[in-house]
């Protein structure tokens, strides 16, 4: 809250850049909210165009248009109000030490701050980063049960190795794979060539992941797309802002043409929500150094969280 | 006119900078024109990202590469030349001067230009500014008899107050709709949430007036739309730039997902057009401080407006 | 290839920037290729906003994306692989010499370089340059035999001259008409007012051309207007970025609003390289100056030229 | 503090983005701090460009790269360090609320957080904002006795008024001359021509205050410039970011050729707090939307602010 | 002037960006005035970066901030008021015309236009372009008598041949030094390496030109500099943006490191107006594409212009 | 060499980006040249901003406006000229190999390629990349003998850890103190606060190194600073870009102010070159996602390489 002695404006652009303008909790160990937001700003092990260590910090910024306040958000579209402060108790946990040059200590940082979320009860939502952080994000549910993946991207992620290398942002799915506890996936927004192989793909398949691109589930319609996820399980939801068009995100390090519109990804992230639970959330690659000048890429990012929160959130109410 | 001593050429990117190249005039109790374009570059009341005050120069910039001529624009895909200069006479009247600081002064000297305009017998085209300019350019045209509002916008703009301030550009609507002349509203494009509280909304809504969002409007057809306007009424038609989905205007200060199609916003206003009598227009929220590279809002805001005067001249044919 | 002791990673953004990382081959009287790419850093002659003699450095950065390898790319869509650098030789043939302010120079070095290239039987793909290199470009394919040309572009280019003068960014559809190997030209995408005049529209029409807007073949069905490419012909595909719509291509001369989408081009490039022979292919007018910092413009650029290589690679296997 | 397992890196594009990471404080009538910091986001009186309103911020997110320590900070020119944790408390106060359009009531909240400030007895550091701002911080500095002002500036900002305007931010030290505390006035760094009248030099020479140019300090030299403070009194230090030579901000709305560079400035500043007592200090006219890509002019903020807060406190030790 | 209905404020970003705000003239035959501005939007000779066809709006737009008036402008450095609009007529002729890739044709309408404007006995300011106008501009000032020129640049400028072409931007020297009338030149600002051969400076020393580079005008001291230009003959000023060290022109084609400052440059300008007779300006190589957000170059040229105005018309005051 | 049938042009925009237009040469094992340039396409382990592994393409893009020629580079200002083609071979390595995440995989690409190099005769320039990969250039010149170090930076780069990760861009000075053959070290230009503790210097202190700022420089003049270096010993010259004053480099990830200027390096660069053997060069920390338009940095870069490899083959000739 500003400081002010009369009728306060409080407007976007003022105050400490927190996430929708949340507290402010830094101990894990003590964290009483209902929707908890960490910051992962790695990018040590991205394949193309660094930047994503400063996403956090650019989602913060733009979320603070959507500062949270006791009414909530009024939708006309749909006559309701989302996400209301008497009701939902958000929290901005800060981020995650990244430690430069060493994946392996930032990755065990992500890994156990997501840990404490889910145990405090609190819904973790990641802020990447890129998309390798996925792997200690799921790393770190471990304690949360049996989950589906709904992962929206433009690419499959399930590259096996790149040099010699096993961790870096072109392989969280295959990496989820082998976790015992990750269950199906469900690969959205997959389009163009080259990103992995067809072995990849063979893979993904063999073990029952669906694979759509986005002109496959325009063909199918968004229903008949969030009718296959099954009903009243655990989802983890991973989105690579480059499952948008390119258009939409020109600031992420491998934007994607013919991609994903913004109504179709606010039709499978309702449906993600109405299907079962939502355990984790995170959403990755938004890199502010390729960004345009209005911020585009962050204000889609901050929209999408806050249109998926409310959501979930609604979900249960 | 450029200096040549050969045929002329005459590109877009030479000469002094007026809307499409036309005459200036600046003595508006001496105006002689149909259409006369007024910059009105106050942003001194924008909630949020300032700098629409330098919308006009760059509409005026972009729009030098529709330079008005004897036999007009042909449009290959209606087969018909628009805009003749033989046929109709485009004036740019200058700017209405701001005052820093001074919301008053700045809105009387709108006000008053648009009144002159108007009653000259021209149609006054304003370019913000932010929204708030709406506020004046509304008083200014009381002289014009009863008119309807046409409102492209993301946004409702009927905000009651801003902390204790009652204009500000996130509120031009409701004033408008304090006004005894000001007729029935269309608001369209209305999509998001958190920008008004649903208050706004029952007190648009329980005068009559129509809100509809990008998604309403495609259900519907465009044909059903523009079929909701009054036939053979006044048109007062506000255009916030940001009615356009946020890809097509980076160059705004409070862009939106989800948003009108440049065919579609071509939609509504040749139905606009076809429905009545367009008696003032104004196009708003451009803050090139934000654009592109390429100049993409200006550009979009002198084409729409290009293609609406050619719409409005036509209607009268 | 970089030097590496370890697994190569080969990255897209490391090593020096061929088109695909292609070898280069300056000598083109030795050329041994399936697809020779060739610069055409040429803007001596744009009317508007210059700067796409810095395309073809632009493209090439952006296309080492695209790395070309033994397996070549898989697309999950299609299930197949396209471009295996097994079967097919690409060759990067560096640029044609230009000449500052020596037009002629300049196209001479264009339409010779074409020329050796169709001769060696490679499959010339040229880099523009503004859209005037398709003059020389066209000049160059003389001995190829007749062939239709597929213009994907915003404008009709149609113009017959501007200012005295008859060589420039706004003709080269005029100028091939007037070359007697030229037959048909299907122009797609063509919309917006003012590029040329009725009575250019008309010389069109009357040798038979087919002229379409984005509209009017979105009414059609794609599948319709690729039926409309006669069969077992040669045909010359020119792209003008400028076909896409504005939001896709900010870094470009005269974009234009309400143009064509990713997934509509490859519609259009699919069905010409299943028409017919493909004997050259120009994609002009992309000017890095204006392009955002993401690299859209070129990224489209290289995305659709790659994409389009393989349709026609695929149509030959 | 991030969040880690390991032994923490805390690197600077980490974290929330408070004024060099110190702790939140938004309770003024609470404050325990010696140095507390304010921003004061308001542009609304602006004469040209606007945008310094996202100034707070974007100083706030670049001073994260000068993370508060125990140990401070090692200058190995003095070999010494500066700014202690241990020694010195700093407290980000958030920002004083604007009032969209409402300059009256934007300028009694941040002359109301400035006396509060003052009197717990912090050291008030005020984020502009345009210059206009440091009307309010100057009136809020009323209990504290009479005091010099040190103006770093391009500008003189004696402007009597701007239309009929008295408050905008070409006049803030006509404005202060207007105070019974206020006693001379130090105008450094002005140079060009046009920005005020010969009379408005005339009433602030006659007042016994020295206007300085670069030039005329070069030809002085710094230390010869510093003597003319007088020793033991108070001092307000308000510095324009334009003061400094347009190179090194071009993210400010009226950069000016032939400025003051970064040694010098320290050079003057280090005077000032060897002189006396600095009771207040701002910092205005980043304007964030004309920076570069780099942020340098943000950059240059927060470092001068972190250099000059250095050698206030060295005075103190 | 802009509309009003209180005391003008007549702020720097409003209205029409003719030069400085002054009247416009588009008649050559007719002008009525002590300075006339050109601008020459030539790019099509550009050996590297185009762009430089944009430089006259951006130039005309940022000269805005020196609106002229009745007072003129105050310098408190000198304590005098310079280009009073009560004594100097000041008018902006609008644009040569350029026609796309005819380099004849353009060099004619600057030519002409310049020989009218001489003819008239008002000053030309041209407002480039490439530095290839000035090969026009200095033919088109064939009846003012013989001149010397000062020419402040980085590179000499005297390149013979640039493929088999003999008109580019880097050899108006060259082309001027082959004309009867052109007397000494004077280089300024010469440096680094590789831009001409030695035979080009040969020949340039051969016939008395003085070369200088920044180091070297260091060393001699600035007055000396000026000593060295004979009095009371004619000069024609020709001021390539590039002379400035490249950190002051980030938009210009070809920057250079190592250049000369703004204070050195405005030492330069003054000493020529007070030399002799300056009989032509012109101001080239701004190109806007890749200026800063700031406009810094565009700003440079601005008050370069309106400095060397000032002290042109103080020498004959 | 571009495609012509006239008399070259050869721009520098044109033909492929092999630095200083220079050939290609991959196969390390049969390296024959005089210098050899590799690119170091690693930011893995930078601490603060990422983006320097786009550094050697931008650097080899800029370059290209130097191109190598038969005759060399003509300096007015020494009358000479150097880098003759004829006398001085040059060949372009391309890039060593990264592996994302994977720092060691890396390192070990970038020393096993400097050491071919080394061996080969030729003199390793290095392109950067972050500072870090100074680590592994220095192990690859573990066979030339011992050799001292100039480095020139704003930072010592003597941290000792950061977390507990040993290798980043932070260290690469101490690491290289750890190396037997390494001699004395020469730090100029260290400047700022905080980014090395007390302690750090007084290690560097301890073994004979000389740490200069800036100022210290200009106290004692450029011949007293190289004056220092020891006569016909061998010397590894390490350049930091942001060794440059912040205005010169915004495309850097820590820019500081108060820095070098371009003729104060160039005075230090021509001091190496005549002081001993340069065995190796590097030039780090070219960030061109923050870089501005105009591609200063990477401009900078490829000024001061040419200019340093004209002293060094000067001092040989």
């Amino acid at each position: 809250m500003n400081f002010t002695v009369h009728t306060p404006a409080d407007m976007g652009l003022t105050g400490i850049a927190t996430f929708a303008k949340s507290p402010l909790c830094t101990d894990l160990t003590n964290l009483q909210a209902d929707i908890a937001v960490l910051g992962a700003p790695c990018d040590i092990a991205v394949q193309g165009k660094p930047g994503a260590r400063m996403g956090p910090r650019a989602i913060r910024d733009a979320s603070t248009g959507f500062r949270m306040s006791e009414d909530g958000f009024y939708d006309p579209e749909r006559d309701d109000y989302f996400l209301s402060a008497r009701r939902w108790k958000l929290a901005d946990c800060g981020d995650a030490d990244y430690v430069p040059g060493d994946l392996a200590a930032t990755f065990d940082n992500i890994e156990n701050a997501v840990r404490l979320m889910a145990r405090s009860g609190a819904l973790p939502v990641v802020l990447g980063g890129d998309h390798s952080v996925s792997i200690p994000v799921s790393r770190g549910l471990d304690e949360v049960g049996d989950f589906n993946v709904i992962h929206i991207d433009a690419h499959l992620d399930w590259t096996s190795h790149c040099g010699d290398a096993l961790l870096f942002n072109g392989c969280p799915c295959r990496r989820m794979a082998e976790l015992p506890y990750v269950k199906r996936m469900f690969h959205l927004g997959i389009r163009g060539t080259g990103s992995s192989k067809k072995s990849d793909y063979d893979d993904a398949r063999s073990r029952g992941d669906v694979i759509l691109s986005p002109k496959a589930m325009r063909a199918m319609g968004w229903d008949q797309v969030t009718a296959l996820f099954p009903r009243g399980e655990k989802y983890y939801v991973t989105i690579d802002i480059d499952g948008f068009d390119a258009v939409l995100c020109p600031g992420t390090g491998a934007p994607s043409f013919g991609g994903l519109l913004f109504d179709e990804v606010m039709a499978l992230l309702e449906g993600a929500a109405a299907a079962g639970q939502v355990i984790a959330v995170d959403l990755v690659e938004v890199a502010p150094p390729y960004d345009d000048r209005s911020g585009t890429t962050a204000h889609l990012a901050a929209t999408t969280l806050m249109n998926f929160l409310g959501y979930i959130t609604k979900a249960q109410e």
